[in-house]
């Protein structure tokens, strides 16, 4: 494909109308003059900068995993185990096996070296070198940008990131698209800039074009209040909430859209190497697993180009205008904790990005570079990277199957093979898939011995081919709206809402659809009739998963049955 | 004092008219419906979190520096060591004192003890709870705040600090009272949104309360063009860039008439435990260190409290109402790299402070958290980290001496202990210290021989009592205003701008004057007579003081001869 190579990839064209107000009066860097004069041999009393004897740390270190800790095809849960945090305490295979790393305070060359003398210090919000590098290479090799001169920028996690391309672009009073049901920390950033979201329903493969271009295309600013919107905030692989995957055709279809409506995507992709794959039951999975055979051993660059082919290409692949903001984190691969992250862009957006870092979080913090540019870029290397990914890949993987497992079996549910029937007018997020359903009949209103009205509530989901959600539809419109508790809160009035405490008040917390309105002031679907619930798999045990399940099938069948 | 007796405070009074329209329109935390329902024993499959066996960290360590690396009286410099790359590879005295911290994965009291399972997973913007424990600790015993309620928020530094002030308290077209020269990169933040700002004159003693009063008394809306300042954004203690320090007196002044015109007060404090005393010429500073005798050994609280003794109160300690908001940081007591400090204010502003933190930062790097937290909380305690700060006051004050004899040797300055001359119409920076002037004699325009003019060019300091920073005046205007040359930038294009590109090309770079300006538009002095400059004490050798020194001196003598 002539466009994946590199010199023969178009520039990124001029998008610099879509920056903000903020973004526009910010000035240059600050210390762009002082570099101007800043040469090698230039004795520097300029900065407020502490000499870095003083930092009280000689050495940093860590004890870290291997890259093959966990199995790289799916199996077993290997972790957590129950006894987690004896983990530390007794030699386990995985501990037993743990690499010393070390970063010292000086070294004899600071620039491609990772030192604290360095990361410790102020540094450029553009982050330490070694860690620059290995971004940029792996965007290159992992996104293959559709414009030559895309560039990356550190920021501290996407929330970070977000907030920055939300005060970037937009000024208040502006509109963003967002997913039907969409991530609500993205919104908690917008909403109170007083940027209005239109949300662009979704089905089985993602956000609908027709939807989309439907929108766009019959936008009424005088009725609507507002402007058409200028930028799209997307998660397109295992969507926060609803697990959804949009793949090529969709992508290429949306972007078309973005070229003709002049529309900024940004990509907000943390789940993207948990691209786990389709769902299959347990018997079928069985025959598989004990059917695979070894494969003869690759080399490295033949490790990371299969598994680069076997995930889904980001937006960034067919962008061949800039027109795509992607933010990518280490927070699902490395830990929450590391506050790290990158932006892959266009320069003059990433321009922009990183002095909207300067005044606020400037560098990421040193410990964090230190330490993750230590393991993943400089003890892994990108191959190392990449079979790490692979077991986590696995794990979730196994993870996603052990909770739909448990949930077929506590609920039991059979397998729809039919176009999903749609439930609310004009599509739904499931049109297309194949839907797992389970239906429960209850005896709704019984009174002391006296019959009730049966009543038939269904109980869907999708499993996810992707990311760490399975997005469960109760299907309640066959029971009466529940009548309103004085001193309950509005959305916990509801079947939606009532559900969900009664759920939480027998031992499961879950999360309830409200909180994933695209349009905080419309529900998607009467949640009196549909309920949703985002069921997370990321990080409990086979066991809780099992009870999770039980939990949530008994305390169904006894609500329906008040 | 009566004040101190924590139960007999005031309570923060209703300052929540204050709040930017931002900061009001930003929703309650997402979490906080959640939490309702979370309790140890439910089931919890809501959040998108990776289980901490997929950090591929077993244990984080580092070896540490002793309490006492640095002598707590001031001396020679400690530090830098001239080969200081080697520091880590041959044996030096404070290297072979390390002691090794280490924060495991998990522990048995994970609220605790410091441990990787929480501090690298997801947390909430207020930190890990020792952290917070601890600074609430520091801020009560340093700083004494003169109100009941008031409590502490992490952020990523003082910068990030910053910008949430401004954010939570401003909408765009408000104005803010600043230093007449401030620090730059705390504009950076407000500028962009259309914050004006209004320069506060300083004398030697800080910013001054008459011209304060003035500004606010005589305010005029109309003519302004914007509204009268409702807050006031001030480095009190070795103040940025001037190196002036606002005592008891000052502040207690300024907070009154920030009572009357209502006006909160951002007091940026990163200097604070640097508070060096008065620069004691050579001779005599040997004869007192000789005298020096040894003082009975103190148990830890009496070290602590002789610290803090020591040290100027913090605005908090005369804020009866909890109107200051002040930033701290570690970035000059641990490492700028560890992008961690806290507020300290009271608790409405906080909560809105905390939200802020949500939608971009969340919590400060897990990294950063356990090592800061392991070491200062857990290895050192309160009364190790004050030897600690005892150190590096200690070596901030031995640097300050340092740079202040090379420039006094070099330019052969005289004490001049008369009232300063005021050279600025209405007051000047300088008014009532005591001023160190060197007074040269150059023969300006002298051609082949033929005797030139004779000129008198002026170069004035005053010692800083605190911070990293010498400001220097020199007074070019015995000069005739240079001639700007085609391409030259306008603010290098006056005497001094020019001789701040001279002296870089002659191989010293310090800062500029024009850089400080606390209004963008004016400069406080016509900087073709009177030059600024700051020279920075914090990080260079003492023979790169002296080799800078002298190349001032040097090109100065040389640029008046011209």
């Amino acid at each position: 494909m002539s466009q994946e190579e590199k010199n023969e990839l178009p520039k990124s064209i001029d998008l610099s109308h879509h920056l903000s107000d903020l973004a526009k009066a910010r000035n240059v860097s600050p210390l762009k003059g002082f570099f101007k004069y800043y040469t090698p041999d230039v004795l520097a009393l300029a900065g407020g900068v502490p000499h870095p004897d003083y930092f009280p740390f000689a050495t940093l270190e860590a004890s870290t995993l291997p890259v093959d800790t966990y199995s790289s095809t799916p199996g077993t849960i290997t972790s957590p185990s129950p006894l987690a945090w004896l983990w530390n305490l007794f030699s386990s295979p995985s501990a037993a096996r743990t690499t010393k790393i070390s970063v010292p305070k000086y070294v004899s060359d600071p620039l491609n070296e990772v030192n604290l003398a360095t990361a410790l210090q102020y540094g450029m919000a553009t982050g330490v070198l070694p860690l620059q590098q290995f971004l940029r290479d792996y965007s290159r090799i992992f996104y293959k940008p559709g414009f030559s001169d895309f560039t990356t920028l550190v920021h501290t996690g996407n929330t970070d990131g977000w907030s920055r391309v939300v005060y970037s672009l937009l000024n208040p009073g502006d509109s963003m698209l967002v997913e039907e049901w969409t991530y609500p920390s993205a919104l908690s950033a917008a909403l109170p800039i007083g940027i209005h979201t239109v949300a662009v329903p979704l089905d089985s493969k993602g956000m609908r074009p027709d939807a989309l271009r439907h929108i766009l295309s019959t936008w009424d600013s005088k009725s609507r209040g507002f402007n058409r919107p200028r930028l799209l905030y997307t998660v397109p692989i295992g969507q926060n909430p609803s697990g959804l995957t949009t793949g090529e055709e969709r992508k290429r279809a949306i972007y078309e859209i973005c070229v003709e409506y002049d529309i900024i995507i940004g990509e907000d992709d943390p789940y993207y190497i948990l691209q786990e794959g389709e769902y299959i039951a347990p018997d079928v999975r069985a025959k598989r697993a004990n059917a695979r055979k070894e494969t003869k051993k690759k080399t490295d660059e033949e490790e990371i180009r299969a598994f680069v082919e076997s995930l889904e290409r980001s937006y960034l692949h067919y962008d061949y205008q800039g027109r795509v903001i992607r933010l990518d984190t280490f927070s699902k691969t490395i830990a929450p904790g590391s506050r790290l992250g990158w932006f892959t862009c266009n320069p003059m957006f990433a321009e922009r990005l990183e002095r909207a870092g300067e005044v606020s979080t400037q560098a990421p913090s040193g410990f964090t570079q230190s330490m993750v540019t230590q393991l993943v870029v400089k003890t892994w290397g990108m191959a190392g990277y990449v079979r790490w990914l692979r077991g986590l890949r696995a794990e979730y993987t196994t993870r996603r199957d052990t909770l739909i497992d448990a949930f077929c079996k506590a609920m039991g549910v059979e397998l729809v093979t039919e176009e999903y029937r749609n439930e609310k007018p004009g599509g739904d997020v499931w049109d297309g898939a194949t839907v797992w359903t389970a239906t429960l009949t209850a005896n709704a209103g019984a009174v002391k011995g006296a019959k009730g009205v049966e009543k038939k509530v269904r109980v869907s989901f999708v499993p996810p081919t992707s990311g760490m959600f399975v997005w469960v539809k109760v299907d309640f419109s066959d029971l009466s709206p529940p009548i309103h508790v004085p001193g309950e809160e509005e959305n916990e009035g509801t079947h939606e809402g009532r559900f969900w405490v009664t759920l939480a008040k027998a031992g499961l917390l879950i999360l309830p659809g409200w909180v994933f309105r695209g349009e905080k002031e419309h529900a998607p679907i009467d949640p009196n009739k549909y309920a949703h619930y985002r069921i997370s798999f990321s990080d409990s045990t086979v066991d809780n998963m099992d009870k999770a399940a039980k939990i949530f099938a008994k305390t169904l069948r006894e609500y329906c049955s008040q």
